[in-house]
């Protein structure tokens, strides 16, 4: 069974960085399987690459090495981290620099800080540590090096603050994690916090709206606004046939207020 | 040999949509070669979908299961197909919803209807069936499993109508199939219609232009609009150094009009 | 060991090209690891695929074929290429049309002009030889096939004239040979030829600036300009959290003047 890597980057797909960083590891680990996640995140969005590394992580099998490279801090003190995850099936592993990237995976996992300057390749400069310390760290674990021995334990990673969802009875509050190609917006909210087959007063900003709770986009008329059960176990908001984020103006970390009294 | 599937979407870059399809995959095939066709078709565009997977399955070896999904009725009662198209050394296999996007492959090809629950995955949602359904069954498919116990047989799929190609002994009239990065305009006139070695009148709604048949674009003038034998079997319509349909203002769907009198 | 293929074109992600060139590959070589490096390069632009290619190609291991098409000459006489570059640990591949892509590799490398037209495939058109020819020839290399059988040598490529960074006791001029995603300048200048741990006087055409060079980003102050050793052993120089190439109109080819009287 081939080892699977994925990458996660802001290196977009313009630039040489990302297949650099594929012929590392490949040149280590040549029978690996390599996934994109995505490489078109904002430069040094650490955010949007945590929400996407933690959306498409659950998909892959237990073993996979996961590498995030969204790294401002390239070159300087900041550590870089590899976590590991425990599952049924065995563990996953994570490797990101040390700014919240792995926010959503650092409950009951194991951290250490990579510091096998043996395993680092020595290309010149310090931008690039993708390429010259992360691919050689993850080759070490694709190839079966032990988690304990990429470097010392971490208990104080950099945390990613991000204010929960909220509910009261008549009321409840979100966030939007995530604008997707269409143009949805995926919540924080739990689905099941929310009644199902009725319509609700949204709010954003100053703005009131009115959406209709629906099992799938083709139930809206064209121009409806509906509160979906996304495909995270959270709330997502769909306009039908065009872009919400564009409608309602709305872009990620915008608060959604959600008014329960029935319409 | 690693069996291959292809994977073609209006999923786009940003989202981590096509990497969980992957995972998915993976997870039940861990062998399996996957590629790329596109994944910024327009949102719900199923014509420009079932366009690019006709024109990239033929490079790809029998054996091949290609996936598409551009899904604008997922969670709704539409069905999702799987098209087996024979071939001389074994057939391929062909899954996307039941909204046309198999046109090309319908000739010839045994289609069923995809129930097998028990392969599906219980995730959140009725939003992302590409994960949940699509990927399992093509799982199914890549690891050996019978085409005909995906589900029932179906003679009805939906169509996608579209006006095909015109001649007559004067005049030839087609439609822009395609129009590529280059801003090239492949169109559906088979390149045998269009007799070689001349220039010829091209209309295009009001506007009258003339193109020359060349063998190929280095052949045109800087400036200069040439009619090709595309790479599909289809005359192309490209012009030098610069993109055709922006000169033209031509969209897929435009209907173009070549006059067979000599200029 | 599966062998390794990197791709770089300009077909773009919109169309079914990178497919098509893939689907011939994997026909013909099952279990090759087929890599992108970039296919975003502008149209025809041939410099900058060089330039990304021989930025990429060193992080790949010895034996990989690299084939690189972005080629407007397509289907004229131009000749197809392929250079064996000699290293330790065994050669490498590069394909490319004879426009000056490969100017990276010609240095201690043997050339041919690739010409087996028995490998070629007999599809339609002369618009894709990427698919038709290029990939062809590429599998036959992957697949263990002498490189002296593709065709006879090549002693007169075409080459690509690019002024080299010059220096004199006071200054230094070099070239922004790439745009990075991130708006970083990343020039020729080797960066052993500027002093450390000082700042200076960076002219662009008629416009002074100042630049502090620095060990990493992170060392520079939101909107400050730095000059740092980038990741191909060059001087690279990058804004504080913005774009430099917008914040100074730059391109790739523009030419930067750094003054070595230390401020």
């Amino acid at each position: 069974m081939p080892p699977i890597l994925t990458l996660l980057t802001d290196f977009g797909y313009r630039d040489w960085y990302v297949a650099a960083v594929k012929g590392v590891i490949l040149s280590r680990v040549p029978h690996a399987t390599i996934v994109d996640i995505a490489h078109e995140v904002p430069p040094g969005d650490v955010e949007a690459a945590a929400f996407l590394l933690g959306a498409a992580a659950r998909s892959f099998p237990p073993g996979t090495v996961h590498l995030a490279v969204v790294d401002p801090g390239v070159g300087s003190a900041r550590r870089m981290l590899a976590v590991e995850t425990p599952a049924a099936g065995g563990p996953s592993f994570f490797l990101a620099p040390d700014n919240g990237l792995l926010e959503p995976f650092f409950a009951a996992a194991r951290i250490v800080s990579i510091e096998r300057r043996d395993l680092f390749l020595d290309n010149p400069g310090n931008t690039f540590h993708g390429r010259d310390r992360f691919a050689p760290a993850a080759a070490f674990l694709l190839s079966g090096g032990h988690f304990d021995q990429l470097g010392p334990a971490v208990d104080d990673p950099v945390r990613l603050e991000v204010p929960p969802p909220l509910r009261s009875a008549t009321r409840l509050s979100c966030r939007v994690a995530h604008v997707d190609r269409y143009g949805n917006l995926v919540t924080d909210l739990p689905s099941g916090w929310l009644p199902t087959d009725t319509a609700f007063r949204v709010t954003l900003g100053d703005a009131e709206n009115t959406a209709r709770r629906v099992g799938c986009y083709a139930e809206l008329a064209p121009g409806e606004v509906g509160l979906l059960d996304g495909s995270l176990g959270t709330i997502e908001l769909s306009l039908r046939g065009a872009s919400l984020a564009e409608a309602w103006g709305v872009g990620r970390g915008d608060r959604i207020e959600i008014e329960l009294e029935l319409k």
